[in-house]
């Protein structure tokens, strides 16, 4: 029989969990105690916190523990790193039914652990809790290393407009999950299931921001950024808002790829729609000034121009809750 | 008709949420851009996280909106304070039902906010999901002010072990409540309700940590500290575990009080039982030097021996799951 949290009882579980925990250079107190102590050697700490639903956020069936440890942590990191930040130190509530397996739950530790390596932070510390459905909230901490923090409001006319990392191909990974094309392909590629698309399935259960691209752009002198998890133009609203200016998008530059085209062809879906409404991917966007140099592994995707909104080659793109096809 | 989230939607309820938090000194970058940023001056952040579940941890029939706001910072902010560390900062998961009226939001909001203000802080940031029932996801932050952390496994042989606020209130208005004996117990006492009872009640409902006491037996040298949370007992067995040390706590000390005793004889409990394993009034108990300056409003219940466990006059008083009554 595979033993459950039940089985374990809960103190046993802390201590299987934490075990799986490396303790980062950044984590003064690790779990264990009333609270964490992380350092914050800039004296300032970048904070923020997400919650994450099992039928919401994530379907069990659809993602193993291993990868909605990754997801939950990255979806959290990524918003460190797009305040131009390092992340330091990750805490994690979490919550699930007494009959789920131990299995689940160390998965989930090992996705955790191996997520915050891949940003440079470390799981610091948690709190554990029964409930009928799995439920994680996560909170994120990271370091400014002494620049300013880049808000969505410092975009300026001029300023051109970077994109690092993918979008739209966790969105349509999802989009293939839910029309069952895609529900066994493994993250390298099953039998049956082309390898472009499995690369996509793999975006939704295992979002890969850039997370040194963070503190890049901060460090070229980034006017605005902010990481890209409700859609490029609904996030791209955002910094327009609260900067008062409008952005334009490179339709040329936001050309669809092989796989995104091939998969939105057997779904009947617009592939434009994907990359510039899908969230989740967690790619970060960044105003630069026109002097920058753009870092490497990044691509120009619009411009920031006098007025509001989002517009696509001039034309408006936004609507509420996403983009909209233009009239 | 009363307006529900769904009616508001979530952009206008974070805007009517966010304004009811003052924004408190250490906050530097508020709520509305990926993360916030908070001061961390003393170059290392003391950090804590909570889930609290609707059910589980608390009764929307037998706790307000304003209740469980308090009761959610409470107990993290006590975490904080357990560490010696002067809270600064709240982080908060809210996930709810679309049915969930506007003013029960707001109320947590109130309720988040007040305590906070209590404890010297203030919420800084935060993220709102739907769900089919509230659930909270609660992460606090605190500053050492240069001081070291206080750890549960610092105690010596020789230490005194004194208590701050109080224990076993919590668990007796929640027994009342589970009684149906307090239900309509409001604050400030109902009609019916024993004046006494109804500070039980309250206890439960909104338990009042005592944060200025944390820093304060830092100061005096606390070698080991915990806030009181699953109840004396268990929690003192950790520090002795960590410490490996025994502490032998003093039943006199321990009396319990005027309303404990009347509502215990109600029940046909043992108002002992509530001093000695009743969690949740967050109360801080911790081992100082026996050369210490005992803080004002504290209470020495016992002290640190050579040894394990914990044990009561000497007599053996800890069991798995809380205090079982010596055979």
């Amino acid at each position: 029989m595979t033993a459950t949290l039940r089985d374990l009882g809960e103190f046993e579980l802390i201590r299987a969990i934490t075990a799986r925990f490396a303790r980062g250079r950044d984590v003064l107190v690790g779990p264990g105690d009333d609270a964490a102590v992380l350092a914050a050697p800039d004296a300032r700490v970048v904070v923020t916190t997400d919650l994450l639903l099992e039928g919401r956020h994530f379907r069990r069936d659809w993602s193993s523990g291993v990868d909605v440890g990754h997801k939950a942590a990255a979806q959290n990191l990524a918003d460190v790193a797009a305040m131009g930040a390092r992340p330091t130190g990750l805490f994690v509530g979490f919550a699930a039914p007494g009959d789920l397996t131990v299995d689940w739950a160390l998965a989930l530790a090992d996705g955790l652990a191996a997520e915050c390596a891949s940003a440079g932070a470390s799981v610091a510390g948690g709190d554990i809790s029964s409930a009928d459905a799995i439920m994680l909230g996560v909170t994120a901490l990271g370091d400014l290393e002494g620049r300013a923090p880049v808000l969505r409001s410092g975009a300026r006319p001029g300023d051109v407009v970077v994109l690092a990392g993918s979008v739209g191909r966790a969105e349509a990974g999802l989009a293939l999950l839910t029309a069952g094309r895609g529900h066994d392909a493994g993250v390298d590629a099953d039998a049956g299931v082309d390898a472009g698309w499995a690369g996509l399935v793999a975006a939704h259960r295992r979002p890969r921001p850039p997370y040194p691209l963070g503190p890049a752009f901060a460090a070229a002198g980034a006017h605005a950024m902010c990481d890209v998890s409700d859609g490029l133009v609904q996030d791209l609203g955002h910094i327009a808002a609260a900067s008062q200016v409008r952005i334009d998008l490179d339709l040329a530059a936001l050309a669809a790829d092989g796989p995104l085209r091939s998969a939105a062809a057997e779904l009947g879906a617009d592939p434009l729609d994907w990359v510039l409404t899908g969230g989740e991917d967690h790619a970060l966007v960044a105003c630069l000034p026109p002097s920058a140099v753009i870092p490497a592994g990044c691509e120009q995707i619009g411009q920031v121009l006098p007025g509001a909104g989002v517009t696509l080659a001039g034309r408006p793109a936004v609507g509420r809750g996403g983009w909209s096809h233009f009239a």
